[in-house]
């Protein structure tokens, strides 16, 4: 037997609120779907610490900047399910669009600094979008826990500043990026991908990989870092990564060097700073992050 | 004995969390202090309808588009304790500006149309600054129904949509105006108003019950409803209402037909509207509304 989705508010809160009266801890993974290794990680780590678990699957159409990638976004909801079901998944949220927006909101979070580089600066409008839904599914679900992939890390400095700035009485946890083999972060975006693509698509982690290990090995000159993170990724005919009869278009379309806290680029590399960057292989674009620090600062505050 | 109020957010959740346990229905109402007659409505409309009330206290810096308006709004903190306990009230949540905003604020709440015209239009980032501290307040207290008056129309109107926009698990009441004797509403800005200003502050009153009389006697045109309101204002010197020997200073800033959800001005009055307008006594900022519908629907919804 499948596990059955909630579709509405009001069943939900019905729900929550007999559990809560029970003195339940609630825990919540907020998902867009195409559920992966990734969002099994946040799934089992909600369900280790809490007595109730709920996931939501809402693809938020008010985070899309781009109608067609909205329309391309993966669902594969079957699936979904079997993965919640045998992780243990309490409440499956499963809402449509017009349950989560009845009309057009008037109301909307506004980020400010936090959005305005990196993913917010390609993507007009995301992170009000991210920020709004987020704020609208705690105050649905009510967690005392709600947990994120650092694969989003952009996303993630929002989500707790959201918390810290509305004084939401919800603990925030991020969950270490799953990658595979190669080093890939999972993504739902990675099922897009052909096998040719694939293979080239681990060219941001690389590039990121370069970065980071430069950071730690004392490199403080932000732009020294990118240069040399850029040095890895392979050339393209027009010099952007255009397609070629060779392969698929290849682009990095930023590489920063961020303040880890307020995702605003560095200059001087002086404390923990999250390289952040995004590919487009072919028609997807995928996103990934290394957060690092200097030696000294390794030294003085070690991360085991 | 004076009630002793709570400045911490911690020392205030600590308290509502016990009351909570024991299934304590939350009532609140948010004030920026200088309480009178309307607020005491408010406190005392909860008190007959809620377990526990609460009542905060905070001039929030946030809704203030001039500095010399936040430093010259009225304080009375002792009268302010001393009317909440008269009216059993239990909680009194006192925080300082730096418990509220210990950062400026990178998330905020952004409010499209409805603070678009009217108070919205004269002071810029006002209901950006009004639902930011609303939200942060529900989110510290977690009212089961928080009490706001309908002498600020325009933002009542946009804390119902913000309830709505992100699924707010509060229920909103909005309390009739008090009024003086003479229709004046009561308004802790009042308290600024020297006898000759006090005079003259009934203008607005008087222009908004003309307009309301025009509507309520089958007048459908918005342009000749504010024509008449405004026949209904004292000319002055410089016919903008400059001050003059005879008196201070008197100036209408707006007065509007607005639909009574949306808060959109209306060309054609069809339904349920409000009549808003501000004031300018002096150096002081008035506002004032009266919520009326054309006859034909008085007749098909009749108010009794």
């Amino acid at each position: 037997m499948s596990i059955r989705p909630v579709e509405t508010i009001a069943a939900l809160r019905q729900r929550l609120e007999e559990a809560r009266r029970g003195a339940a801890r609630i825990g919540f993974v907020p998902t867009m779907g195409a559920l992966h290794h990734g969002h099994g990680q946040l799934i089992a780590l909600a369900r280790s610490k809490c007595d109730r678990v709920v996931v939501s699957i809402f693809v938020n159409p008010l985070q899309f900047d781009r109608v067609d990638d909205l329309a391309q976004y993966p669902r594969t909801l079957a699936d979904d399910l079997a993965l919640c079901e045998s992780l243990g998944v309490d409440d499956v949220f499963l809402p449509a669009a017009s349950e989560m927006y009845p009309s057009p909101p008037r109301c909307t979070v506004e980020v400010a600094e936090l959005g305005d580089h990196l993913c917010g600066r390609y993507r007009p409008g995301h992170f009000r979008g991210v920020a709004t839904v987020v704020l609208k599914l705690f105050e649905i679900v009510r967690p005392d826990i709600a947990y994120f992939g650092e694969k989003d890390a952009q996303q993630l400095a929002i989500v707790r500043r959201l918390v810290t700035d509305f004084n939401l009485p919800v603990a925030i946890v991020g969950v270490p990026t799953v990658r595979e083999p190669d080093g890939l972060a999972t993504s739902s975006r990675n099922r897009r991908l052909d096998p040719c693509e694939r293979k080239l698509a681990i060219t941001l982690f690389r590039a990121l990989s370069a970065a980071a290990d430069a950071i730690r090995a004392g490199e403080t000159d932000a732009a020294e870092v990118k240069r040399r993170a850029m040095a890895t990724v392979p050339p393209s005919p027009d010099g952007y990564g255009a397609a070629s009869p060779a392969g698929p278009a290849l682009r990095i379309e930023y590489l920063e060097v961020v303040n880890s806290d307020t995702m605003q680029p560095v200059v001087q590399i002086d404390g923990t700073v999250v390289v952040a960057g995004a590919l487009w292989v072919g028609s997807t674009r995928l996103i990934d992050n290394i957060r690092c620090e200097p030696p000294s600062l390794s030294w003085r505050a070690p991360r085991a």
